[in-house]
């Protein structure tokens, strides 16, 4: 049997055409404006990284998830012959590769920054849109390669960041007319709270946070049960009560401290939106908030979209020991994210896309198919038509003319154009509007 | 020694930054504008193509410069073991490989085409702005990242298309205002000459025309002496009195056909072109124009930079044989391409980017930092400004209002903003233009 057309795209990664691409690059043309208005530069970091700058910066689990690109040339050059007798993976996979696809947006930021800090202001704002890969078993909304969305910045430790990018969040969620909730949380109450319920020991603070994650999910008991063996009998009838019912900001002050530095950044930025909601916007203290265990120092932020399932749509906190892991100075870092393919899904559901995203785009003129003398004698209308603006086309063979008004409603094709024997001897064009079948005749000298 | 910040960027990748970028995009708006006029879609593709889309596809060279990338897991598992004892390091790469990075846009752009023909409109005419990979030796204005910017028709086979692509080489370059020259040529009528001066032999044939296509750089003499062996003394003569001087299309309408099909495609477009001529454009046959052999099988086209040294900032030309590489039905290819880094050189030498360019970016208004409480106090005025599209900042920390300004002056800012304990009381800001040392006050109702 002949093999015919069996090419296709890797699995886990998508082509996009068309309106899809007209539809997310409005949103990501809303979400530039907003990030350059707040004086974001942009950034673009090439695709692959040195092996040096990528490494046991995502934890085991994420280090096997980057893709590994074979060195060119003789790869074998450099390999450890036990390794190679043996096919030990692991070593020789970094034996034969010296660099890799970049995994996110950060650590390429991170690595840029480090490189060029003499030159660059400071505080450092950028923001980066681009794809990141990852080798990862495809499933249905998880993919190998996607985009992301970040705006980040180095170099300066402030509410003012915070306020900053959640007013981000607000601005283009309302511009996307799609409702949003902002939970927010401050690692240093998480911190704070495992010290008042004695759970010391760091593995154990990681197993008490992983399950408060899982909170919602699971619900109360077996959260409790996931905890029972590092927290007393006491502080566990403490944790059930707090856990029990969601806890606002005030019911943290009293229980931590008045002066208690995520309290007081926590009620700052509650303060301070509280007179900015509106149809779009909320924001929300959530103490069982957790993300990012390892990364995030200060706050956190998600964003969920409202009335939808959907997770989360977009993401952020403070991150202050990044740097240090490219054995640069310490320097403190805050940034978010947009989930634009969740983003997507959330206009899509709640038809917010304008009205025009897909007509803006529709072929004005189509000009008809007599001969190719015809065709080229009409081109001096269809230059003048285009220098005016408008998107112009002309049929491509000599079909019959019903075929080709089929082939122009098919494709919503706005006019169709006749430049045939009868109209190049009158020396105009015939314009007929598909949905009104309205005719008018121009004059090139009209146009 | 310790050794720090040694991170960079791969050899012969670059990132972009603010100011490049905004060049960059000027460039690519421009050009998506254009396609978009002329009814061409844009289409992206993943970043890499399963090794039996991509191999095969550009010559032996070619497949020599494709990035392989490393099977995740134990990529181990389906090695020949002979091979792997050899260390046959050919063999190898592609048992340990399954996927690569798109050398160029066309391969992936047919792969789409075939993979959703069914879907797709005919014909289908497509753009594509996307990086490329390939795995050089870094040099000077060699990059192994680098973008390609394609315009391409499947489907159709006429003038018309050649004339629709020449002229969107000229509305993009005069938009821009950059001067180019368009030189054409004909597969067909390199093939009838050589059938003419008997060289028949298909290797013989590939050596004729790669000696004919350095005839630029090497001169006449140099030439002929690259194909002695292949053709007769005679038939040499005839090369050499041909060769001397440009020969215009109506002699090789004298010296093959006046039907001649190759001969008869350049006439009409030259003709049509010929009013079209403007300080930006030009349009010239070029019998020693070559480019890809194995590639183009009807006319070809190279855009020149005039006034400077540049190489080819663009080219193009038909198709026919490249989709049945893929078990398609032979369908008829038309495309083009633009230089985005030479062009970007181009503008750079020309000085032809918009005045605006960067100070369209600048920030217009500047709130200096006086404490915490007072710059969120001026929120309001802030979020208020932004509203209003303006670009606005904040400074971020206590420093000496002497530095700040030094900041400011240093950041071409053109407005800074005072709302200290002075302002606040007296509910205005002070806002003060940098280069004039006007002051104006606004209250926020004012703004």
């Amino acid at each position: 049997m002949a093999k015919k057309n069996v090419y296709k795209n890797v699995n886990g990664t998508r082509d996009f055409f068309g309106s899809e691409l007209y539809k997310r690059n409005y949103i990501i043309s809303i979400i530039k404006e907003v990030f350059e208005k707040h004086r974001f530069l942009p950034l673009e970091t090439p695709c692959f990284e040195n092996n040096d700058v990528l490494f046991n910066k995502y934890g085991e689990e994420g280090d096997m998830l980057i893709y590994k690109i074979l060195n060119s040339g003789d790869f074998t050059k450099n390999v450890d012959e036990q390794n190679w007798v043996d096919k030990e993976v692991k070593p020789l996979s970094h034996q034969i590769t010296s660099k890799s696809m970049r995994y996110d947006l950060t650590i390429p930021m991170v690595r840029y920054f480090v490189q060029n800090q003499h030159s660059l202001p400071v505080p450092f704002k950028r923001y980066q849109i681009q794809n990141v890969w990852r080798a990862d078993r495809p499933q249905k909304g998880r993919f190998r390669e996607f985009l992301q969305c970040d705006a980040d910045i180095l170099g300066v430790n402030s509410l003012l960041q915070d306020i900053q990018l959640m007013q981000i969040y607000r601005e283009v969620f309302s511009t996307l007319q799609l409702e949003i909730c902002i939970k927010i949380n401050h690692r240093q109450i998480l911190m704070s709270f495992l010290d008042k319920i004695q759970v010391n020991d760091p593995n154990n603070k990681i197993k008490f946070l992983n399950a408060l994650d899982k909170l919602d999910k699971i619900g109360l008991d077996k959260t409790l049960d996931l905890i029972k063996d590092i927290v007393s009998t006491k502080n566990l009838e403490q944790v059930k009560s707090i856990l029990q019912e969601p806890k606002s900001i005030d019911f943290w002050e009293t229980y931590l401290s008045k002066e208690h530095e995520g309290v007081l950044a926590m009620q700052k930025i509650l303060n301070y939106f509280s007179c900015k909601k509106n149809e779009f916007f909320n924001i929300e203290f959530d103490f069982t908030l957790i993300r990012g265990l390892d990364y995030y120092t200060g706050s956190i932020y998600e964003i969920k979209a409202k009335n939808i399932a959907l997770g989360s749509i977009g993401a952020g906190g403070r991150y202050d020991n990044l740097l240090s892991s490219f054995g640069a100075e310490n320097i403190s870092g805050i940034g978010i994210s947009f989930g634009i393919d969740r983003i997507m899904l959330y206009m899509d559901e709640m038809k917010k896309y304008p009205q025009n995203i897909e007509t803006q785009y529709r072929t004005k003129y189509l000009f008809l198919y007599f001969s190719e003398e015809e065709s080229i004698a009409a081109l001096p209308f269809i230059d003048k038509l285009r220098e005016k603006n408008h998107k112009v086309d002309t049929y491509y063979k000599a079909d019959k003319i019903s075929k080709q008004i089929q082939f122009a409603l098919k494709n919503n094709v706005e006019n169709i154009v006749f430049y045939g024997k009868d109209e190049i001897e009158k020396g105009h064009i015939m314009v007929k509007k598909l949905d009104t079948q309205e005719q008018r005749y121009y004059k090139l000298n009209q146009l």
